[in-house]
Order: structure tokens, then C-alpha cells, then sequence
């Protein structure tokens, strides 16, 4: 019955994956690997990006939500693209960012997903593992290099001193969120 | 005899965070979590950071295993920190990163894990997940907010064309390698 249950939902996702393959939703380097994937009867990927580097435009300070696509490229780039990219600038923080691929796949048991895992790691995708284990196995595959660095403000470069402003600011911002996050972990674990 | 095996590695992971203790060596703020996490029979820890602002060295291009801390802070800081710290650069590229909490820590079970992982995840730390389930149940709790970001080289802060230009390069550095781990990872899911 689960097995049953799984292959139900496999089909419903490769559906989904012809669809988005025929309107060019993948990231066509990043096919072969999930079309591989796919044909192990164990797993199905659901969602999956080849790596990108973004030129990102924050409309106000830290909206993620809002922000705007300036440059989005799932290959190396050249300068002169990414000035190009910039010109499009308005309004808001810039950011420049590189992200390692990322795969999520549901894998039929726990064994199976240890070995992929393990298969993943091996290969170098050092921050793969599983985001959930009990309904559902759902496995990421991923790897930890990155860029993440502010770049301007409105359409034009930082300079130097408002660079090293924004980066403080910036990073006392991640500390400050990582507490408020640790005290809420905290009062959770008081509740045992 | 599992449970056994459990209680026996927490004993000595107990008894080494109490050195690490006595010794500085652990982050003072993430103390109350990681005590409370060990008051918890079903899990002990064996890493944790606070979260952290860095600024690092590297000696020769990408050569992170040689980096240097030129600064390292467990909260927020100040700009005036930074920039003195920087003083102290004298040969390499220079990043500034900041970074978010990271906890590992070991399950006794999978639904023990489970709950943690979802009490993490519904705290904010949302790249929390297993990294191993098969004989030790290894967790990570973290979340995803983070810098890394270039600076300078030797010991003066990047020009504006430096500095794009090695933000591209270091970009299209993580596609480059993440294209090898993929392929890497292909060959490896060919050998069914």
C-alpha cells in the first residue's frame, strides 16, 4: 500500500517534470542527472536547480519576498553581462549572488535514501541530507560554496564607506536573527 | 545494546563538552541551548556555533584549508572592528562572511529526530535535517542567512573593477566546480 502510494505520487510527479520540461521550466544542464535519477525505481526528484548566478534587486531592505531578478544565469558569466544586468537597477539594494545546484527527490524507503545520500556526499555535495523521514523521505542534494554580497544601492556601485556600512549592518543582521531564532528554539525545548 | 551504545557516547561526549567547557572553547551564547538539548535523554550534541562574523585571509586563490582569521566575532560588531582587523591582512584575498548557528547533534531514534528537526525547522532554522540515519542518527539545525563576500587583496580593500572582476570569477568558480560534482554524481548514478 505504501509502495503503492509512492508510485502513485511518482507518476504525478514526472507528470509535472514532462509538463515543465516542455515549457522550458528546467534548467537543461541539470536534466540528465534528474532524468537518471528518475529511472531508479527508489526515487523521484521534485524540484531542482542547476546552480545560478542572480543580480537581485531589493526593493526595501532585506524583502526577499519582493525582490526582483535583474540577472539570473544557470552558466558561468562574462563582466561585461553582469554590468549590463546592473543597468537595470532602480530602486533598492542590489545583490550579487552564486548558488551551488540543488535536487530535491523523494526516495521509497530510508535505505535507499541513506544510499544516495552517502552517493551525494561522495560526490562532493557535502550539505546533502534528509529534510524529512517519517510520511514522506525527502532528500536535498546540495553543496556549501556560495556568494552572497550586496553590491549597490538604487543604480549605482556602492562606494567604499557605505559598502563596509551595509556589510556591518548586514551580518550584525544575521546575528541578531540567528538569536531571536535560538530563543525560540530555546523556549521550545523548555516545553519537554 | 543500542540504547546501551547511545548512553555510553553521550557520557563521553558529555564529558568532553565539559573540558571544552572549562577550557573557553565553547560559543558562551549557544550554551543554554546545547544544555538543554543534552538534558534531553534521547539526544547529545557534539558541535555547535553561535553564529559568527569572520574576516579571513586566504594566501593563495580559493586556498581555504590555509586561511587566516583576521577577525572573528560570536555577536555583532562594530564598523571600526572590522576595519582594524583588516589592518592586519597582509598577503591573499580577503572575505568577510557571516554566518548563522549550526548545531550537530545525535538521536537516540528517528522519531526523536524527527520532532527535533521539526521543532528546529518551525523555530526559523530552516536547512535543519539529517545528515545521517543509518547507524548514528546525526542532525544538523541551521538556517539558511548568510554573507560571503570578497573584500580586498594584500592588504587594501578592492577597486570597483577589481572587485567585480573577482566577483564574477569566484562566481563562475562555483558554477565550474558544481558542474565537475555533477558530473561527478551522473557517473556515479550510471553505475545502477
Amino acid at each position: 500500500m505504501k509502495e503503492r502510494e509512492f508510485n502513485q505520487n511518482k507518476k504525478i510527479a514526472l507528470d509535472k517534470l514532462k509538463k515543465a520540461k516542455l515549457e522550458n521550466k528546467v534548467d537543461k544542464d541539470i536534466i540528465p542527472i534528474i532524468d537518471l535519477l528518475n529511472s531508479y525505481e527508489e526515487y523521484y526528484t521534485s524540484s531542482s536547480c542547476f546552480g545560478r548566478i542572480v543580480l537581485l534587486e531589493l526593493p526595501s531592505i532585506g524583502d526577499k519576498k519582493n525582490a526582483k531578478f535583474l540577472g539570473k544565469w544557470h552558466r558561468t558569466i562574462k563582466e561585461k553581462e553582469l554590468l549590463d544586468a546592473f543597468k537595470n537597477a532602480s530602486k533598492g539594494q542590489i545583490w550579487f549572488l552564486a548558488q551551488a545546484p540543488i535536487i530535491h527527490l523523494f526516495s521509497k524507503d530510508l535505505d535507499s535514501g541513506d544510499k544516495l545520500v552517502k552517493k551525494a556526499v561522495s560526490c562532493g555535495f557535502k550539505n546533502s541530507g534528509f529534510r524529512s523521514i517519517k510520511k514522506n523521505i525527502v532528500i536535498e542534494i546540495t553543496s556549501t560554496e556560495r556568494i552572497d554580497c550586496p553590491l549597490g544601492i538604487d543604480n549605482r556601485f556602492y562606494e567604499e564607506d557605505d559598502f563596509i556600512t551595509l556589510l556591518v549592518n548586514s551580518a550584525n543582521k544575521v546575528i541578531k536573527r540567528s538569536t531571536k531564532k535560538l530563543q525560540k528554539f530555546k523556549k521550545e525545548l523548555e516545553k519537554k
